[in-house]
């Protein structure tokens, strides 16, 4: 596995992260105008809901970033811990909303997170961990470890 | 749209659903060995988590069944509410566990309740709501109205 570059960590999402994250989120769609109140209150949200399995409770979403050396922002990830009844009633981690700076990309930062957020999954005890992609990204997510399992499919409003 | 059959309902799972649900979702995967109280801890779960959006909270877990006109549990299926920061803190809806009884196949069942999730979901303010299936299923998902998005993946423990 890469390392990450010196002076780099890995955390969880803070609520004054706001304008690191919602930058980071650019690369990859439409934010809009997110306040600083929505995105600590979505934080806030994020830090309450449990996911409670076997006798234990842990959080059921994990945003985390990565920080540079200067402790800005420069890659963002998600994962939310479902709880099913299949495979005894089992747990799936979710992967969502990743991204890596554009001047950033290409430094281990994308495979790094992925690593980290599935680990922290699978180590909760979930029985698999999924994302949804684009058709272009299926060789990122090959390199970290992901097979294709099925399609991808939306209705929107 | 197609009606339900004379007799046939649509509710919220309840925990007196245990046999019902656990047979039906036996279509579709693995359930393995759960037993009454896994499952009754399970719906208490999902009745619990709530989902918080613009001042309004709602259930973040949606599971639902179709019954017939004995009462008897004849498809399952769930939606849960994803809360992000994406699209000025948007709503996501997941439909997963979708199953439907071998012998009850064909009457337009699955296609009610996608229907009725996906319309519960896009209701509460959700911008799109989302599923993983298999290629073989793509066809029966675009009749209920959804479009192949992208690549489901998976990484398992
Ligand atoms: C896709 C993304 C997350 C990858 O992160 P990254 O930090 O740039 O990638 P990494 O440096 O960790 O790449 C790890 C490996 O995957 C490869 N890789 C990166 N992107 C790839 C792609 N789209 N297709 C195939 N391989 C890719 C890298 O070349 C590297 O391979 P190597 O180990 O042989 O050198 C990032 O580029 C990004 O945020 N892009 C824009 C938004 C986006 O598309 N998000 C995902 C939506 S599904
Ligand atoms: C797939 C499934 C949910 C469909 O439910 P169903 O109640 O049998 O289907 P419906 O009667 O509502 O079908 C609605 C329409 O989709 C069509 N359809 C059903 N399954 C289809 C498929 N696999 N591919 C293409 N079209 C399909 C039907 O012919 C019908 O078309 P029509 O309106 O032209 O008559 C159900 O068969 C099932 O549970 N299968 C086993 C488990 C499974 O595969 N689950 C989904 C995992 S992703």
């Amino acid at each position: 596995m890469p390392v990450l570059p010196s002076g780099y960590s890995i955390r969880r999402v803070e609520s004054s992260d706001y304008e690191g994250v919602v930058e980071t989120l650019k690369v990859l769609t439409v934010v809009g105008d997110v306040t600083k109140e929505q995105f600590e209150e979505t934080v806030a949200y994020w830090n309450e809901v449990t996911v409670k399995s076997k006798g234990e409770s842990m959080k059921a979403y994990n945003p985390h970033v990565i920080t540079d050396d200067s402790g800005k922002v420069v890659a963002t990830g998600n994962v939310f811990i479902e709880r099913k009844v299949l495979h005894d009633c089992g747990l799936v981690g979710h992967i969502e909303d990743i991204a890596v700076a554009k001047n950033q990309q290409g430094k281990k930062l994308g495979q790094l997170l992925i690593e980290h957020l599935s680990d922290l999954a699978l180590s909760r005890g979930c029985y698999k961990v999924i994302l949804d992609c684009d058709e272009k990204n299926v060789g990122f997510y090959q390199k970290c470890g992901y097979s294709i399992k099925g399609v991808e499919m939306d209705r929107r409003s």
